[in-house]
């Protein structure tokens, strides 16, 4: 089964506290790698869990408060200087290249590589990477500055080769690729090879949606309804609902609410307080509510 | 006896690798503290090394190359959400103010407390501050971009009391600092104090340079002439020289040579590349010229 899963590289908010980073994820899928926000530190933590930063080719950054993107120009540099040469494609607020490109002139560096930048869309949603195997898209979140979530869709699956009968009617090894996409073919004897009856339907494709930084809002919903794993952020704990309103975050029993509410399969919570040294009533808040939460852990992968 | 020391938060060049960090040190000058320089995640290695980031009160950045700065913004936000509200002291290259502003204005960021900008000049060396317990210069260094040095003079000490005489002599208490400042006294009989007499002369004032990135030159040895404790980055071994003069770096054969041409006491190497996963050659070679070297490690301090 193709690989899809989600690797927490920092799951704090502002003030990084208690050795946890400000947030960034890396997204595996099918072996490409991408980078979701990219908080102070990030290339540090890359290295320290073994992640090889020239294979990440998309960098998504959900918007401009710094716990979410000040690691990016280190990123950036350290390409640079181990050489990179492949392309590498970057999702971000507007105001994001005139930042780095401030940033590059004082220090005078001339990338080696093709950055390409894409300006994010923050008043509705948009598709903004469109292959076969995946769509990634970006969608307005309620913040209080401009901000997007993203959303990783899985293109459609492989059937599953009912091997019973593909040994019985001795299929040619050539026919069965064909034939896991639903392909029927027929060999120089006029043998016929049905799709439909050599394999199972496929399993249903998968998608993950990354909601940082915002408040509880409806408007959002329609762009995460029915992900298999929603990381949704949970700053506060609802005692703190008037706090996290005024900050435009969100509590942990709101997360859930909006997992439940979208009809999410999983839920991952992050984006904890430095009032918070202990996170367990964060997820016990949460699951009260949506009992398939867990906490976003720092070095941890978590299947989509 | 006033303490006066560093401590390395960061030991690494451009590209951070083995769990080393870009280059930050914190200065303890009398319990008060100074950062220099602040390169990405200076205020995780500060959480981690139990300094109260609230007690800086002054930070120095050499130039704008990211290793040495990118840390700056995470922290000057994070000052602002613990709510300081002493005033912060910025000492460092203009375009530095242009690059706080840029980010600030798009995360809609205005700090709580007064953020005061001092520009260094990158032509000629310069006292930056000036208290009589200690002065502090920037000099130029040579690199690819402006850079600056910067050097901490401690003011005149004070003499120490001759314990057995001051005990013979009856001495009132109250005179004690005085004398120690050199300052005779006389009591109501009539009674002289005279420091010469009970006092041993002060030791000789203590002095930390800094040389972040810098090709040796012989340009800036004056401003670091006699200093006790001199760091000098040494990026490369000596058979990378050509590649150190190519990048306006230095060799450690070179920081010993410049510690020994400008009679400094004690040595610190620090800002290793990331082709030296063992320091230790980097020492030895060091050593050979001058035997009181030192390897910059993360999370020691090193007395002036």
């Amino acid at each position: 089964m193709t690989r899809f899963e989600v690797l927490i590289l920092g799951n704090s908010s502002a003030t990084p506290m208690y050795g946890r980073h400000p947030t960034s994820q890396v997204l595996n899928f099918n072996e490409q790698l991408f980078l979701i926000d990219c908080g102070e530190g990030t290339q540090m933590q890359l290295f320290r869990y073994g992640i090889r930063s020239t294979k990440i080719n998309h960098i998504f950054i959900s918007h401009l408060h710094g716990d979410h993107y000040l690691g990016l120009i280190g990123l950036l540099s350290s390409q640079h200087l181990v050489g990179r040469q492949a392309d590498l494609h970057l999702y971000g607020p507007a105001a994001l290249k005139e930042i780095i490109d401030l940033q590059f002139k004082h220090s005078d560096t001339q990338l080696r590589y093709n950055l390409v930048f894409h300006p994010t869309n923050p008043h509705q949603p948009e598709l903004i990477l469109d292959t076969v195997a995946l769509k990634v898209s970006s969608f307005p979140l309620l913040h209080r500055i401009d901000c997007t979530g993203f959303r990783f869709d899985e293109g459609k699956r492989s059937a599953v080769l009912r091997t019973e009968k593909v040994q019985q009617m001795q299929v040619p090894v050539a026919y069965l690729k064909l034939l896991k996409r639903g392909i029927d073919c027929v060999d120089k004897n006029g043998t016929v090879y049905k799709a439909a009856e050599l394999t199972f339907p496929p399993p249903a494709a998968r998608s993950y949606a990354y909601c940082s930084d915002t408040v509880m809002n409806e408007a959002y919903f329609e762009s995460i309804q029915a992900v298999d794993l929603l990381y949704h952020e949970s700053t506060f704990l609802h005692d703190m609902v008037d706090r996290a309103k005024e900050t435009f975050h969100t509590t942990s029993l709101e997360a859930a609410q909006v997992a439940q509410t979208v009809g999410a399969k999983k839920l991952l919570l992050g984006h904890y307080s430095a009032r918070y040294k202990d996170l367990q009533p964060l997820l016990e808040e949460s699951s009260t509510v949506f009992p398939r939460t867990a906490l976003s852990e720092e070095g941890k992968w978590f299947p989509v």
